[in-house]
């Protein structure tokens, strides 16, 4: 077996290639993947059996069995997904901006791959096609480290992208997966500092967290979602009523979910009665301070912790709060800087709600969930960053590029 | 004296209410600084001699006392770098992108300040001022960590600068100087990820090196720069030798000076002795390959770490090679990812060259020099970017902002 050090190597050396590549080259490679995975689909269902009995064995949560399991229609989903990325615009060489300066120098800011990209990501198989698609056509090479429970259905599917490099003359270490799933190999990963030009982790916000403090290659944060809807006494309240079942309940495992609902109490006792009602056939669990608890008697206490915790679950924590300053204050003080919604119909409140609340995503009067990189017309998504370099909100393409100037003169000097 | 965590902690309130300040108040600031400096004179002297007094004591290095020494005629120029940053047009608010979705949401992705900055840099204090004045500019709060040799003379800038702050009822926690210069200050400093939002450092390779390992705050690398110029068999030999008379000698010490020569062997025995010549007047120590050595016998011969060796000093190592991939490839392997220039007549060799180095600038046929903010009409500088996350090469105004989406609907929910 391959070192990370050695991994990391050649992948460095195969991104020299991939950043070269032609569009319609890359194309072609993403066409040929997508064609060889529903080939390869019996021995893809077999590695995954291998997993899943493993994981029913283990006692795995019903929630990550289900990410895990794959079938014939799933794979025909990645391969679906691949095609699509084919046919998305190529970022690398696209000129963001240009210009000529006093000395002459025509100064080109021209799209460049970042070279050498690592996911580390948690027991789904889809993601690791769906990573590997993206950073191929955006000429990055990758190394793959997914959790350990879909380490036989990853080996396989990196098997057929690598087969399928190979057999288009492409070096196979621009996809390159870890097979050695222990935390010793994930760490020495996460400080690859020669080798890996970023590293973007999904998973539980802790699980982010100690990758920040443990890496020194510079990270994308990415996921974590404690998002909030607050609706303010100008609101339409039919209008946030929908609005918080489809934040709270469409899925409520995913980063862009609902997890906090302020209400203005001018509004509260009006509204959470209403909301609780229509909240019931989910089997949404109601927290809330003191001022939701006199207005819904049944509910649990919110602590503090509350505040601060995403749930992906079906539970949902209310705070009633005097007035939208307020509102703001509790708002930035919890939130993870993903999404956080405002319900209002009033116009000099919705302006003060976008411009200072500090998130990736900002919503005046719709719902939360529509922070993903498909719904903002991105036609892909590598994840949502949550930080404030370099990307913030849904990633598709541009966010797996950096810029190089391109400054072409005619014997220039410098005064 | 405020613990670190106090410090960050204030930032991170004042932050708040820099990012929305009209653009008319944050200049008013600027220009009151300015005055306020110039006023401050004789007070910024007096604290500058006792840094000199000491520097002096500790046989502190002449290029380091002169980066160090203030008079009226530098503070005149820190005053007027304020003004200058006052007529910069502000970047937040801008809007980069906007577009409308399928579910009719119209999606604007407006520019918005990091919020804290953390700079940690050399015993300079027109930095002080400088990183004050840009940070203020963009909306953002700045704690400045400065090299502790001009800690007076930064306490007696910083002093200035607050009192202008709370002058005009700001807070003056927006610019704050950390005045305990100890490693351990600087490390917390560095890990202070609730309230920093990103880490510039300033300094030596060695140095930023160290801050990557440390900080778990994302960093901005600057400033290493181990620049090449690679003279082609097409190049115009004349303007090769100007341009790197220019690159080398102009200011040796900075980090887009040039560092190596690569030239091909078909023009070395013609161009290495009249270059010699040319670079004879000013003194700069010649390093070389076999082959250099063998057409300027009285060279001193290069080592493996003179390739990766940034000098900052007047000496230049020479390599010979066959054709243009060897000089990429060369280059590829040591260079800092910082400036490479090719001077070149042939078409192909500068579309090679451009496309295939990995650098934030890559130049045909000009000094490498160039790569400046000023030079590059950005108006300020705060540094140049060695690294492909977030601001790659100069950095304006605008590497000093983050993006927020602003998203306006109707009610929209999510199908």
């Amino acid at each position: 077996m391959q070192s990370i050090q050695e991994m990391g190597q050649s992948a460095q050396a195969a991104a020299f290639t991939l950043g070269q590549l032609a569009t319609t080259k890359k194309n072609q490679v993403l066409l040929a993947m997508a064609d060889a995975l529903v080939a390869a689909t019996p021995t893809i269902l077999a590695a995954n059996r291998q997993d899943m009995a493993a994981a029913n064995a283990n006692q795995v949560r019903q929630v990550m069995r289900d990410r895990l399991k794959l079938d014939e229609q799933r794979i025909a989903t990645m391969a679906t997904g691949l095609r699509q990325v084919a046919t998305l615009a190529d970022p690398i060489g696209v000129i963001d901006k240009g210009w000529q300066t006093d000395a002459g120098l025509q100064i080109a800011q021209q799209r460049v791959p970042l070279g050498v990209i690592a996911m580390i990501y948690e027991a789904r198989p889809n993601v690791t096609v769906d990573a590997a698609a993206l950073t191929f056509k955006s000429g990055n090479a990758v190394i793959l480290r997914g959790g350990k429970e879909a380490l036989q259905s990853n080996i396989a599917l990196a098997t057929v992208l690598q087969q399928v490099l190979v057999d288009l003359q492409l070096p196979a270490a621009a996809i390159q997966l870890v097979t050695d799933t222990s935390h010793e190999t994930a760490q020495a990963l996460m400080r690859l500092d020669d080798y890996v030009d970023v590293l973007i982790p999904r998973g539980s916000g802790k699980f982010i967290k100690t990758v920040v403090q443990t890496a020194t290659v510079p990270v994308i944060e990415t996921g974590a979602g404690n998002c909030h809807i607050y609706v303010d006494d100008s609101a339409d309240l039919a209008m946030a009523r929908d609005i918080i079942i489809n934040a709270k309940t469409q899925r409520p495992a995913v980063c862009n979910a609902m997890e906090k609902l302020v209400v203005n109490q001018q509004v509260a006792a009006q509204f959470l009665p209403q909301l609780a009602a229509a909240l019931a056939p989910y089997n949404v669990e109601l927290r809330g301070d003191e001022q939701a608890q006199a207005i819904l008697p049944t509910i649990t206490p919110a602590t503090t912790e509350d505040w601060a915790t995403e749930y992906n679950d079906y539970i949902l924590a209310i705070k009633v709060v005097p007035d939208l300053d307020a509102a703001i204050k509790h708002i930035n003080r919890y939130n993870t800087k993903h999404s956080e919604a405002i319900i209002t119909n009033d116009y000099a409140h919705s302006q003060q709600f976008t411009k200072q609340i500090d998130a990736a995503v900002v919503y005046v009067n719709a719902s939360t969930r529509f922070t993903d990189g498909f719904e903002f017309g991105f036609g892909a998504e590598i994840g949502i960053s949550t930080q404030k370099l370099h990307a913030r909100g849904p990633m598709g393409l541009t966010a797996l590029t950096s810029t190089k100037y391109v400054v072409r003169g005619s014997g220039q000097i410098r005064q």
